[in-house]
C-alpha cells in the first residue's frame, strides 16, 4: 500500500471516487462543524476514529493546565486544597449529571478509575441486598466488568447470571425478564456495548430489575457525553463512567459514580478513606462516612486528571447534548452508507445495530484481514480502533469528527483491504 | 498584626533581631543551594513550609505538560498506549525504586491512590498469610491507614493489635516485639510518622515482625524523595507511598506499591480489573493476574497523573538521594536553633524527636492559639501546615527551601504568636 489516501474507491477514475458519497455538503450543513476547530491539531492525522477510546484535547486545556501549574499548584499551593480542590469532586460530578446524566446535584463524584468505582459501586450494592445472592452480567460485557465481578462474586460467594448475548446486538429487555428474580442483588449492564455499540433500552431495564427487588448498575462508559440520558427519571440505581472518552479528560483520567439519592444512605462502599470521612480533616478514630455522595471517595482526589474535563464539559454545555446526539446519528449513519458501498463487498461485516434508538456513536466492522492492516492505517494517519479478533471500531465524537474525516477513513480502510 | 516579616525577634532592636541566627552563611554553604530556582516561583508566597504536604511544581512541568497535550495526547492519540503509556506504570515504579527505595526493578508500579493501593496490599497480604487473623497497627498512625485497616478487619474478620504510641516519638522496636507473635499476618507502619516526624527502624522492625512469621507493609508517604531506604536490603515486603509530597507529583498525583519479588507470586488483590490481567488486550474469559508487580494495577492508568513527578525525579536524580537527606538534617536542625530561640519562649512545644537518625524532614510545633492563627500567616505568604488539633507541620522539602525560607517562616509564627 503506498497511499491509501490515493486509492481508487468506487472505480478506478479519479473522477468517479472523488464524487461518490461526497462528505462536504454533511458537513456544510452540520450546525455543529465549528466545533471542530476547538481541538488541538492532530498534525499527522488525517482520520481520528477512535473518540470513543481516547477523547481528543480541547484546545483550552493547553492554557488551562499551564494557569493550573503556576497559579493553583505553584503559587497557592497547599492553600488551594481549602479554596477549590476539596470540593472539585462533587462539584465536577454535579456538572457531568447536569451536561450528561440527566441528574440532580449531590449523586455524582469524580474519583478512581472506572475499575475501582466498578468494585465499590458493585460491593457498595451487594451489601444494600444482603439477602440476596445474584449477580447478573451479560457474557460480552467489557472484561473489566466482568473481571470485577468474578472477583467479588468468589470471596464474598455471590452468584454470577450470565446473559448470553448476540454478538451483533447485546442485552435485550426480555433477556433481562428471563433471568432476574428474587435472588437478584444487582444487574450490571453497559449502556452501549463496548464491541457492538448497542444501546440497551436501560429506562425498561430499571423497570424489571426494580420489579424484581434488585438494583441496576449501568456501566455509561461508551454513552456518557453522546447519548442523553435521564438517570433521575429512569431510577437507575447506581452508574459508573469514563472521562476521557466522549468527556475527553485525558489518557486515565479519572471516572464518576452516580447513586441514586435516596437510595444514598444504604451504600456503604468498603475502601474507607480520609476523604470519605464524615469529617476529613477531624483526624480521630473510627470512620464515619459522609453523609452524600462524598462517601464513594477514599483517597486524595486526583486533580490534575480533572482539569481537561472541564473544557469539554464548556463545549458540551454550549452544543447541548441533544444536537451532539442527533450529530453522532448523522456520523453514523453516514459510516454505514459508506461501508455498506465500499466494505460490505470485500466481506467486511457490520456488527453495530442499524436502528437509531439500539446505538451508540461508534460504529464495529469486522474482516479478518483488520489485524493486519490497523498498524498500517495507523501509520497513514487514519486511526481507528482494533479489538480482538477481527474488530475495527470507527468511533465518532461528534465535536472533534467531521463528515470527511470518516470518509477519508473508510476509504483508506477499503484501500489496505484491496492492497492486502 | 500588621506585617509578620517586620515583627522584631529576639529583641525590639532592629539590627540584633536581623543578625540573630543568620541564614545567610547556611544558604551559601549549601551545595544545593541552586535547585531552588528549579521550581515555579510561588508569587504570593514569601515562606512555604508544606513541602510535606503538596509539594512545589518543578519549572519543567510546565513544557512538558504544553508538548504532553500536544504531542502523545494530541497528535499521537491512541497509539501512544502502544508507544509509552502501557508501559508507563512500572517504568515510573522503576525511576522511583532506583531513585529512592533501594529497589530492584520490577517490583514497584504507580496505580490508585495511596488508600487504595493501601487497600489492596493490606488485602493480599491477608490472603497470602490465611491461618494468621491480627494486623498490627499503631493508634497515631495517619487517619486513611486507620480507617482502611478497620473496614477490612471488620469485613474479613480480622483482629486489629493496636500500639500505644508516645506521640512525642512513634512505634518503637520494642513495642512492636511486645506484640507481634503467631497470630501476626501483617503489621503497617508508617515509615515517618505524619504527626511527629519519627522516623522508626523499618529494618530492625521488619526483622522482628519476619521472625514471628508475619508480613510488612510500610506507609512511606513522609519518607519517600527525603530519607533514603534499602527496601530490598531490608526485606520488606510491601509498601506504598505518595508522589505527591517530596516527589512533586502535583495534587492527587496517583500513589505507588512495592512487593519484594519473590513474595509476589504469592500476591493476590482484590480488583481485579483489564489493565493487571496477564494479556490485556486479549478481552478473554475469565481472569488471569500478570506475573509481575503490574497485578496491582487494576483501570487505566492515570497518565496525565503521573507525568509531573519526572521532572522532580530528574531533580533527584542529579542531587542524589544522600545529599537530599543531608540538607533535609541541616534544615530541620536549624528549624530546632529558631524554635528553640524564639517559640519555646512563647510556650510552644517541639514534638519531633532531636536525633538524626530518629526523625524525618519535617517538624512539628504545638501551641493552642496555632489554630488561630494559620489563617493569618498564610494570608502573609507564610504556609506551614495545620493539623488538629493544635499542630503545625514545619514541611521541609531540600531542594526546594532555603534556610532563609525556614528563618523567614518561624519568625512569622512568632510574630503571629506576639500579636495573638
Amino acid at each position: 500500500m503506498t497511499d491509501p489516501l490515493a486509492y481508487p474507491v468506487d472505480s478506478t477514475d479519479p473522477d468517479e471516487q472523488a464524487s461518490a458519497h461526497p462528505a462536504g455538503p454533511l458537513d456544510a450543513a452540520d450546525p455543529l462543524a465549528s466545533f471542530v476547530d476547538r481541538f488541538v491539531p492532530a498534525v499527522d492525522v488525517v482520520s481520528y476514529l477512535d473518540g470513543n477510546s481516547l477523547g481528543r484535547p480541547v484546545t483550552a486545556t493547553l492554557s488551562r493546565l499551564s494557569e493550573f501549574v503556576e497559579g493553583a499548584w505553584g503559587t497557592r499551593l497547599i492553600r488551594s486544597w481549602d479554596e477549590r480542590w476539596m470540593s472539585l469532586p462533587t462539584e465536577l460530578g454535579d456538572r457531568i449529571a447536569a451536561a450528561c446524566l440527566g441528574a440532580a446535584p449531590g449523586q455524582t463524584v469524580v474519583a478512581d478509575s472506572t475499575t475501582v468505582l466498578l468494585y465499590k459501586a458493585i460491593r457498595a450494592a451487594l451489601r444494600a441486598r444482603p439477602d440476596r445472592h445474584e449477580i447478573v452480567i451479560d457474557d460480552d460485557q467489557f472484561p473489566t466488568d466482568r473481571f470485577v465481578v468474578e472477583g467479588i462474586a468468589r470471596e464474598h460467594g455471590a452468584t454470577i447470571r450470565w446473559i448470553a448475548v448476540d454478538k451483533a446486538t447485546g442485552v435485550t429487555v426480555s433477556q433481562v425478564r428471563d433471568v432476574v428474580g428474587p435472588e437478584t442483588a444487582l444487574l450490571l449492564v453497559n449502556h452501549v456495548s463496548y464491541r457492538s455499540g448497542w444501546l440497551v433500552d436501560l429506562p425498561a431495564i430499571t423497570t424489571i430489575v426494580h420489579e424484581a427487588g434488585g438494583l441496576v448498575l449501568a456501566d455509561l462508559c461508551h454513552s456518557v457525553g453522546v447519548v442523553p440520558m435521564q438517570l433521575d427519571e429512569w431510577g437507575v440505581d447506581l452508574a459508573v463512567g469514563c472521562t476521557y472518552k466522549y468527556l475527553n479528560g485525558g489518557p486515565g483520567a479519572p471516572a464518576f459514580v452516580y447513586a441514586r439519592a435516596s437510595l444514598l444512605p444504604e451504600l456503604d462502599q468498603p475502601i474507607q478513606g480520609w476523604m470519605g470521612a464524615a469529617d476529613v480533616f477531624a483526624m480521630a478514630d473510627g470512620y464515619e462516612a459522609a453523609a452524600g455522595i462524598r462517601r464513594f471517595v477514599s483517597g486524595t482526589p486526583p486533580v490534575m486528571g480533572m482539569l481537561a474535563m472541564h473544557d469539554m464539559l464548556d463545549l458540551i454545555d454550549e452544543a447541548g447534548i441533544d444536537a451532539i446526539r442527533t450529530k453522532s446519528l448523522a456520523l453514523t449513519d453516514y459510516a454505514f452508507d459508506l461501508v455498506d458501498a465500499w466494505l460490505v463487498p470485500l466481506g467486511v461485516t457490520v456488527a453495530t445495530p442499524r436502528a437509531a434508538a439500539e446505538r451508540g456513536s461508534h460504529v464495529t466492522i469486522t474482516h479478518e484481514s483488520f489485524r493486519g492492516i490497523v498498524a498500517r492505517l495507523w501509520d497513514a494517519g487514519v486511526v481507528p480502533d482494533f479489538r480482538n479478533p477481527d474488530a475495527l471500531r470507527i468511533g465518532l465524537s461528534p465535536l472533534s469528527t467531521s463528515f470527511a474525516e470518516v470518509r477519508i477513513g473508510i476509504t483508506a480502510i477499503r484501500a489496505a483491504l484491496l492492497a492486502d
